[in-house]
């Protein structure tokens, strides 16, 4: 579970042998812990002209505690924990250059585990092929961009829709805006996204509360983790309850101690059930609906590999991987959407895997459940929009749990080192990760499928 | 430019050598020739409880020569050149099961080079959420399929549109589905399709209008090609001109030796011209209304690479290939259309990139434009979809050509090598991929963008 060629790398000695001998250097990433400041240095906000974003993301920044530098007074030799450009300015292809001109002169000048962070607007949203193409091509950079700075820096594109929140549409709209990007800005730049890298974000117009306390934004929620016994699900139980929910930790009676050990940790409470037997959805509904009145946060993290080929696979390995990491999540779905049990404001979070969205050899069960997740998220988000329910998923790749630690050494470490970060990710990663969408704070973004992977080179 | 590799594996001594020691064995591909049957063997056709495609699938595969077979009778020990599967009936994520059932007999039993296509419905024209989950799903089954059986073989997820064709509605409706789904079919079943794998293909609505003779798909058509003098592009104007094409084969006047030699070998036409000057979309439509009247097909082939991390990019190189390869695009695809130089009928086919897809490092200008020409398809094609032209994209992988021979050594073998064909794609096999787009047969094709990559692992 650990990767100690990272830990020998990171260590005095090992730094020295690396760099003689063009070695992989994992760098050490920079996590969330709290009190710690957004970001480790200034930073620089830009825009393109008639950018409708930089004077709302300035006052986000700012009310968050991050000095902001402007690119015209700016001394060269600064450095920056994060680079953000407004692009939604941008309106044809040869406006893309103003990007050029700002990344340009500080692409070497950004800190270890620094930000960049480029906002567009939806391509569906331009108003015309030529402002669409343009605001598509962000894509390109941002994800070239994650490859090529290394030292732990990521870089994300975020869509930001235009139907809230214009600036210059007076202070409601804005603070409209102001509201519902701010806590996917708080994640990016914060080491809470250390293992996020080369990704979309799309934020919507979904209703987003703030929370009194961002050290605190779960205080109050109701949060329901399966699969929560260990690896990432026991991580996501510490990370939720840390920052301020009260969590029921689920898993299979097989699991029951190790759960127990979760929930006394965490001042949660434990509930043993296995999810595929067909009395299970509305057990735990009664569960829910008993101890907390509802369940503000559902997190379908429970799930299981069983891998063969097609060829050798038994029936037995395809029925039951589908249906623990797909169709039990959907059962469990309609039995507390139909009984109301998730509010408005409520949160569904699944996890995918990269494999579903690339395929693998010896997983076609695995690979066609996580990518069945993504169908979900895509065909529920939409639907329970007017209920003011999110739904998103999450798709770890290379994560440092027990799963992997079984992998034979060569694959394993090429699976760890092919990607922007050049190590595997940790538990906690996906588990911050899960927890920003799960926010009162995150409810304009919706319909996501958010990868945790450190920009895997492995897609589609 | 030929990798040695792959055909000392394929030469007697080598095979012995490599499976001793369990290097890659790239698969010689079976590539198109015209008058070859469409598959090496017969194809079984299976479909899920409800299906609606198994019944016009089964006609287009007889009416095009191909043996087809039916699960239920058929022998355990024959080996097939496809198994076709429709899952549009597919309504639930249990439902999945049907495919386990369909293709685990046989999984082992596909010829080399051999086809895996599932059918399935558009997620977003689903009537459920639980229907649009099972559909989305397929997408993982697919790709890993593509992954897992090896030896050429290529496995696709081809959702085709609900709008038209539904065998229960009588003939003329299906005879629609026929039409706007049989070129797709064809392409995908042959030997042209030799290094598309893990590909999700969109058929839509569109009007399709099948040849005389499918050996000559593009007869009478007259086709623009950019950058045609030599590498894809000079592939492409064989084989358009092979299929019937008259090709205008363009190229800047530096090339212009090689662009006549390239001409003149095909019968078609050349021209010299630098596409970046501002009177080059002028010029270049005076010569095609004046010649011919009209374009049928215009490829938008030409593009260049200026490499550098961006700390270390001058501008220049910045903007050579954004105007190259995304704005000369554009102004050209302008004035085209607003003189009605492309008919109804008309197919625009322009050159993405995985880079474009994924990002690389050293390539933020290259990355930009390839994800730019992304979105051009993706808007234009809703606007053009009236005017019954359409437009799509390839995105190629690692293909042999001088850019690539360049590439050094380990990193060129990484590339070659990282993919489910264990070898790098030939420009032919870019070039026939979009022949089928630029078939009058595939106007129910928009909107597309379809790696050539050998299912590259890389993705995004």
């Amino acid at each position: 579970m650990t990767d100690r060629y990272a830990s020998f790398v990171q260590s005095g000695a090992g730094r020295t042998l690396v760099k003689r001998l063009g070695l992989p250097d994992p760098p050490r990433l920079r996590r969330h812990r709290p009190g710690d400041p957004l970001l480790p240095g200034p930073a620089l906000l830009g825009a393109a002209t008639g950018g409708r974003l930089a004077e709302p993301v300035g006052r986000i920044l700012a009310f968050a505690g991050v000095e902001v530098r402007d690119p015209l007074t700016v001394d060269a030799d600064t450095r920056f924990g994060a680079l953000v450009y407004d692009a939604t300015g941008v309106t044809d292809s040869t406006g893309l250059r103003q990007l050029y001109d700002f990344l340009h002169p500080h692409a070497r000048s950004v800190l270890p585990s620094g930000r960049v962070i480029v906002l567009g607007t939806p391509p569906a949203e331009c108003g015309s092929p030529r402002e669409a193409t343009a605001q598509r091509a962000l894509e390109g950079l941002t994800r070239s961009i994650g490859k090529e700075f290394g030292r732990g820096v990521t870089a994300q594109l975020v869509y930001v829709t235009k139907e809230t929140g214009n600036a210059s549409d007076g202070p409601d709209l804005s603070a409209g805006t102001l509201t519902s990007l701010d806590s996917t800005l708080r994640f990016l730049l914060s080491g809470r996204s250390a293992y996020v890298s080369g990704q979309v974000v799309r934020v919507g117009a979904g209703h987003a509360q703030a929370p009194a306390d961002w050290d605190r934004p779960l205080d109050g929620q109701v949060a329901l983790v399966t699969g929560a016994a260990r690896g990432i699900g026991a991580a996501l139980a510490r990370v939720l309850a840390r920052d301020g929910a009260q969590v029921v930790a689920l898993d299979v009676p097989a699991a029951g101690d190790a759960l127990a050990a979760v929930a006394n940790e965490i001042g949660g409470s434990a509930v043993q059930l296995d999810l595929t037997t067909p009395e299970a959805p509305a057990r735990l509904a009664e569960h829910l609906a008993s101890r907390h009145g509802r369940v503000d946060v559902v997190v379908h993290n429970a799930g299981i590999t069983r891998d063969k080929t097609l060829g050798r696979m038994d029936a037995d390995r395809w029925d039951s991987v589908i249906d623990v990491n797909l169709s039990s999540q959907e059962r469990i779905n309609d039995v507390l959407l139909e009984r109301k049990l998730i509010p408005a404001g409520g949160r569904i979070v699944a996890v995918s895997s990269i494999a579903g969205i690339a395929g693998n050899r010896g997983q076609t069960n695995y690979a066609t459940s996580k990518a069945g997740v993504i169908g979900l998220v895509d065909s529920l988000a939409p639907v329970l929009r007017e209920r003011q329910i999110s739904v998103n998923a999450v798709a770890p790749g290379f994560i440092e749990t027990r799963m992997t630690a079984r992998i034979p050494l060569m694959v394993r470490e090429a699976g760890r080192r092919m990607n922007s970060m050049s190590q595997g990710g940790l538990p906690v990663d996906v588990a911050e990760t899960i927890g920003w969408l799960a926010w009162p704070a995150s409810g304009a973004v919706s319909g996501n499928v958010v990868r945790v992977c450190g920009q895997s080179l492995l897609g589609a």
